[in-house]
């Protein structure tokens, strides 16, 4: 969490933090900002001292609203720096980092960070210790305070996190709503021109529904069914029809507007019915999913529960990359990773021998087994976001019901709430799991325990 | 145009560009690659040679559609390397980059690029000598040949602007449909329910109508009235109400969902009736836009078209950034810039002695006069994006009419395309320029000429 900021910056002998870019789509900058329209900006944090935020005076007001320390950058005369660099905007920009770091008694070891454009990042980085001869900028990579500090979340944070998850499953439930309005004609789903619904459409639809609830998609979306479910990031293809008894896989990970905290959610659905061997590979899924989430407990190492569904895949008779490292077929990723202002971000679940994440308290990551077979058209992903709550427990931020089949042609009037229900009582030909587990598994991803 | 970057790398002696990152929201990727769902991947563009994708296994799929050279990373086998490295994922991921740039063949000089975090991308850029100390990685930022190439636009890249410059007019055009459906009570605008209309209820509105479209708005989007008109970059205030006579400015700025091509426009509104001074204040910068508008020629320095600006709007009694490079009243930004996969790229009308850069043929970019003061409450700005065309015409990408005054309570049925003419027939009470010349600029961001 931030108030770790400076035992982590003294743990690492870093004397400040340097974070660059918008104040927008940019998790380094948020974090100390929140979501603003500050287009370019410069931030210093040094350390055991609030952060300094630099700004140009066309964005004051906005940067006074962050509630941070600012300072406008007309003090520095700009235009007095860059006729003092004779023209050069690298050294322009390299004499202004200078200034802001001797003007806040910076000195020693900076880490940098900040989404940005790397050509001219790198060259003002290149050019610095001309400038500031007595700054060190520091490669803090491998385990970077920010990172560090990030990878666990306040209550504030929780609800920023809520917030888009709670939109997430709204969504998910009005695009299963608007699945389920539709009628089949032959093997696929028609609007009511008769012309087959296409993942295109759908994904108009989602995003549409997603903007009205405040969220947005900057990474994209997954909608992809028959062999682009077999492939974790194929997105499905625009001009695809929605085809019964395919399974989907459904993976939404929008953001709070403007580039705020992120949900990360997965379904997968067969439209009317599902083959036996779809359902076969979700109810696997599935219960790699419950017992992943029944293992966890906060301290444990990430890779354990990543290797405890290796090992249960892998007894089903699936591939994986611990038994294959390069396989494309079976169980093809890693378990999960946290969530945050990055969609991607630490905790990681992967088996490397290397990884020592741990799933500390406060930590929000997703859990997302699947099984994947492109050249049998079909995979399967189930996915939730879940938080380590102080208290040890872990609870699903936002749930949502985790069924295969979504009946069609129900007419738009049908309530979204009542799909789930439905499709859990379809007609299931192939028990691999005992009925008491199975009553188990329909309610993973409901509770909190 | 892309067709240059050859030449343009030889100018500089480049020997390749490595460009890193997502191929969403990542400008440098996506002119190669398109949109694509690839979160992670590298590119390699050697000298004379065409770019090779190098892509995770599980998106090998998003990585062929792009019709790119590819190559599957898991042939590096990056467990190995990772054990190689033992176990530092900086150190890994420099081993991987300098085996990638060695199978091409690459040495010498490389320019980076790509919208990424920036900390680990710094980790290793650093390491990379150790690994491949036949590469010089160079800071190639004052005029970079990618930079270059882009800033001048093919007609595959026109139609992608035009694209989402027609989506933005028809946003624009709902929104102004949506603000004149409500009708006043004293001095707001209000809803059905009798509560003030606020700013966050039409953003909300326009960002669901720009994603029906198939637009996102990544950087955001502006719609300020009264004292945030008065300050460029100030976005308005969620809880606002919306106030008759206000000037509100109205800056949108979306791209092609997933990060595409940008369109930029602004019009500066008055709900029901415009105060006489912001009449006046609608009118010098509708001046100084056409007349802008109509100097501009292929090949001309864009700092021109900025100082004669400068000049037009002193004459008026208007301090500029020319008269006073710290004003934060009057025109106190320049007058466009160029517009891409970027929504701000070469070129640039500062009026910095060291600009040079000039509107050849090809090139798109906004022009966007404004006039500020933000004590007195209120800002104009007006904007279009253009093209100069390779047949030496300008043109507007997407028109859309410049009046300030739209009518309110007129009923949601009315048709958007009349508002604008029902507006340009308000009575004006401070007719400062002949009819003939406000005949002419009426119609300006109609017209190709």
């Amino acid at each position: 969490m931030k108030q770790d900021l400076d035992r982590l910056m003294t743990d690492r002998d870093l004397d400040a933090l340097w974070i660059t870019g918008p104040a927008n789509h940019n998790p380094a900058m948020v974090y100390f900002t929140g979501v603003a329209n500050i287009t370019r900006t410069d931030l210093i944090k040094k350390r055991n001292e609030p952060p300094v935020l630099f700004h140009y005076p066309m964005e004051r007001e906005e940067a006074a609203r962050t509630g941070l320390r600012c300072r406008n950058l007309n003090e520095f005369k700009l235009d007095q720096i860059l006729k003092e660099a004779q023209g050069d905007a690298v050294r322009a920009g390299a004499i202004r980092i200078a200034r802001m770091f001797r003007e806040l008694g910076v000195r020693g070891r900076v880490a940098v960070g900040g989404t940005v454009e790397l050509s001219s990042a790198y060259a003002v980085m290149a050019e610095l210790p001309s400038q500031a001869p007595d700054i060190q900028l520091v490669s803090d990579s491998a385990d970077p305070a920010l990172t560090r500090a990030r990878s666990t979340k306040s209550a504030e944070e929780i609800e920023h996190i809520r917030s888009i998850g709670l939109a997430s499953t709204a969504v998910i439930g009005e695009t299963a709503e608007f699945l389920s309005s539709h009628a089949s004609k032959g093997d696929f789903l028609v609007g009511r021109d008769g012309n087959p619904l296409t993942v295109g459409r759908v994904k108009a639809f989602i995003r549409t529904k997603l903007a009205q609830r405040g969220g947005e998609s900057p990474e994209g979306l997954i909608f992809a069914p028959g062999r682009d479910a077999g492939i974790p990031h194929s997105t499905g293809i625009d001009q695809d029809p929605i085809l019964l008894g395919t399974p989907i896989v459904f993976d939404l990970f929008p953001c709070e507007v403007g580039g705020g905290y992120f949900y990360d959610i997965t379904r997968t659905w067969c439209l009317g019915y599902a083959p036996e061997d779809v359902e076969l590979l979700h109810e696997q899924v599935l219960r790699a999913y419950t017992e992943a989430e029944r293992k966890i407990r906060p301290g444990m190492p990430a890779k354990e529960v990543q290797m405890s569904v290796c090992r249960l895949f892998e007894s089903m008779g699936h591939p994986t990359v611990q038994s294959d490292p390069q396989t494309e077929c079976g169980y093809v990723h890693s378990l999960g990773h946290g969530v945050g202002l990055d969609v991607h971000e630490s905790p990681y679940f992967s088996n490397a021998e290397t990884n020592s994440d741990t799933l500390q308290s406060g930590a929000v990551f997703t859990l997302e087994p699947g099984l994947y077979y492109p050249d049998r058209k079909m995979g399967v992903r189930l996915e939730n976001t879940l938080w380590m709550r102080p208290d040890g427990r872990v609870e699903v931020i936002a749930p949502y019901p985790l069924d295969l089949v979504l009946p069609v042609g129900r007419g738009s009037k049908t309530k979204t709430a009542s799909i789930g229900k439905k499709a859990s009582s379809t007609k299931r030909k192939t028990g691999r799991l005992p009925m008491r587990s199975r009553k188990k598994i329909r309610q993973s991803g409901k509770k909190v325990r």
